[in-house]
């Protein structure tokens, strides 16, 4: 009975997912890598217990809707306006330098430009919410540095939604030439303006906002199963618009999730937060690991060890240079290029999509997984090492 | 893309489900009729827009372990053991005569046991929740007649959980000889035996419960999202140990709802029981319309009329005997007997498990969904009619 082991590999996986993560979380690593190493450890890499299926696939792929909308839910377009400025260089700078490195390794080992885009995307995006912990635990939360990563954070997303949008965008076409490549990313702009021309509109305008919090059923008495039920299918429906606009579905939840910010009730909010990351996240992100095949790494290691310390070099040299540039010290910029180094959760859903999409080997894949573990145990650590470091000189 | 059309599957199912779903809730009928008619019309029955596969078979298996603990939830084992004789009479009477019945049209028909079981199985389990409604509308939730209702809906569903065990349980034997049967009904018996003297330690042992309480972290400063993970792997869990007990899972999920009532704190049960209306429940249900085939219904459609006619008069006959026998009033007694005639959400799971499991041809499951859908619409039509009537005079 096929049934029977469906469940059972559920239910492996999310104890498993479960306990890693929290073992982390209690340990100030992130939660995420030791749901990912659960599945590692379960998966091909190491006991074969469970191995990827098309009905896993399908909850991977409901998971990582619903959490890429978790993650939109976390933008706050408030703060993305109000210090646009302030954030746009170190942002700028600690993305395009991992971007460029991520596309000479492609070069370097003969990969094709769709393949090393995608490359250069994810060593390109980063993940902050582990060194704003790590800046809490030690009171900084309000230095300067602090606020730059936090600020940059914003933006870095923005960014990253863009490669990301250009890669998915580029990655549908059969062959790449100048006309389809012009159409690709223009219908992507086209969906990406519009998006953001929405959800600026109702961030300020506050009788658009409450008409459509009102069409949309989403105050008032209306029951919270029901509010969750369209805020689902507004996710649902976003993610198919932007993958008729030739982008990937999980584009457009990102993009619900950033929207439905300022629209949904705290309640709403919480209940879906609270499910998928109970569920959805726990086993998509064990998934990834069980998608990965860790074994495989050994044939490439030298390039998958240029990829790790690519990552590293880049966001932290990019970081400081980006600091630099608007006026921080040369310790506080060295804070924020080690803050910015974090890879996690959104990264490894994009690669994961790229894996999925066939443009990322399993080699591949596997290396930025190894590569997302590396950065992410690292950061915090470095982190609290250097600024303990400099606070006792 | 295959994963495109899965995204937009689930989107049209949960629009429409949702939209039929809350149409009806308006008209006073019952909500999950509204989802099943969804998918009869969006499936093979009608527009023939989606199909079934094996991807949505997958959600629709998650979906109905969510529903069953959902419906577990609502089983109060305190009122079960506080009134269990007084519903007695009445919800075992109400069971053998469609039960019966049903037997007779597997007879007619000459259908194997197994699947005269099943059939009479599913002429017998009653759905209250809109019967209760309706009392509630004409403030008559205090009556003598819907206080026997209620006492026992709670009994006819501990009954119902019995008879689908033993169905699940024969089900699975390849042949059924006196020694198969035996060990599969010991086995049944000794699972349902434990789960119910667990379920009422907790419940009567303060002590034991809070400990338990205290083992899962369900209690005290754990977050919301990891109480909820936690019941979610019991959940899942519970499934499985029925099915190591020659069940089936979602006898497992059914009872791990009861089981959790007394333990659950109140914000968890009511995130667990939101999402799953919102997603799980409202996939499944709509799934089951899109699984049944109504065409295939006008060849055996004498068959399909009898499966009909003794659902009306089983569970009205076997009511109202029932109800005669403990002293209500002949007005009463109709009352009783009509309230409990309608068949709704945990009767189409049962119903639907039969056919995944083969016992049900696509005839004999699209007949129990119209059976279904039927008798869910007549009850709260008739119990209007019938005592406003009765008040008249």
């Amino acid at each position: 009975m096929e049934t029977y082991s469906i469940v059972l590999d559920i239910l492996i996986l999310i104890v498993c997912a479960k306990i890693l993560g929290e073992l982390f979380d209690k340990l100030a690593l992130p939660r995420v890598i030791g749901e990912v190493l659960a599945g590692i450890i379960l998966g091909p890499s190491i006991l074969c217990l469970i191995t990827p299926s098309s009905e896993m696939h399908v909850l991977a792929l409901i998971g990582v809707l619903f959490f890429m909308a978790s993650a939109g839910l976390e933008v706050d377009l408030r703060r993305l306006i109000a210090h646009f400025k302030e954030g746009l260089i170190v942002a700028f700078m600690g993305v395009i330098t991992p971007f460029s490195l991520g596309m000479l390794i492609g070069f370097l080992y003969g990969l094709n430009f769709i393949q090393a885009y995608a490359l250069a995307t994810c060593l390109s995006i980063t993940a902050i919410g582990l060194s704003i912990r790590v800046f809490m635990d030690l009171r900084m939360l309000k230095s300067r540095a602090a606020l730059t990563v936090i600020n940059a954070a914003v933006i870095d997303d923005i960014i990253g939604l863009i490669l990301m949008s250009i890669a998915f965008s580029l990655a549908i076409e059969e062959e790449i030439t100048l006309h389809t490549a012009t159409s690709a990313l223009f219908s992507c702009a086209i969906f990406i303006a519009l998006s953001f021309m929405l959800g600026i509109m109702i961030y300020k305008n506050v009788r658009f906002r409450i008409s459509i919090i009102k069409f949309l059923r989403l105050g008032g008495r209306t029951s919270v199963s029901l509010k969750l039920a369209i805020s689902i299918i507004f996710i649902l429906l976003f993610s198919l618009l932007a993958k008729v606009a030739t982008l990937h579905e999980i584009v457009g939840a990102f993009i619900a999730g950033m929207i439905f910010r300022s629209l949904l009730p705290e309640e709403v909010e919480k209940e879906l937060l609270d499910f998928t990351f109970a569920f959805f996240a726990l086993l998509f992100f064990a998934y990834i690991g069980i998608e990965s095949d860790l074994k495989s790494i050994t044939i490439i290691s030298d390039m998958v060890l240029l990829i790790v310390a690519f990552a590293f070099i880049g966001k932290i040299l990019g970081g400081y240079i980006g600091a630099r540039i608007s006026g921080l010290t040369s310790r506080e910029s060295i804070t924020v290029g080690i803050a910015m180094n974090g890879r996690a959760a959104v990264e490894l859903s994009i690669a994961r999509t790229f894996y999925i999409l066939g443009i990322f080997t399993t080699e591949i894949f596997s290396a930025i997984i190894l590569m997302s573990v590396i950065t992410s145990l690292a950061t915090p650590i470095m982190l609290k090492v250097f600024i303990k470091g400099a606070l006792r000189r």
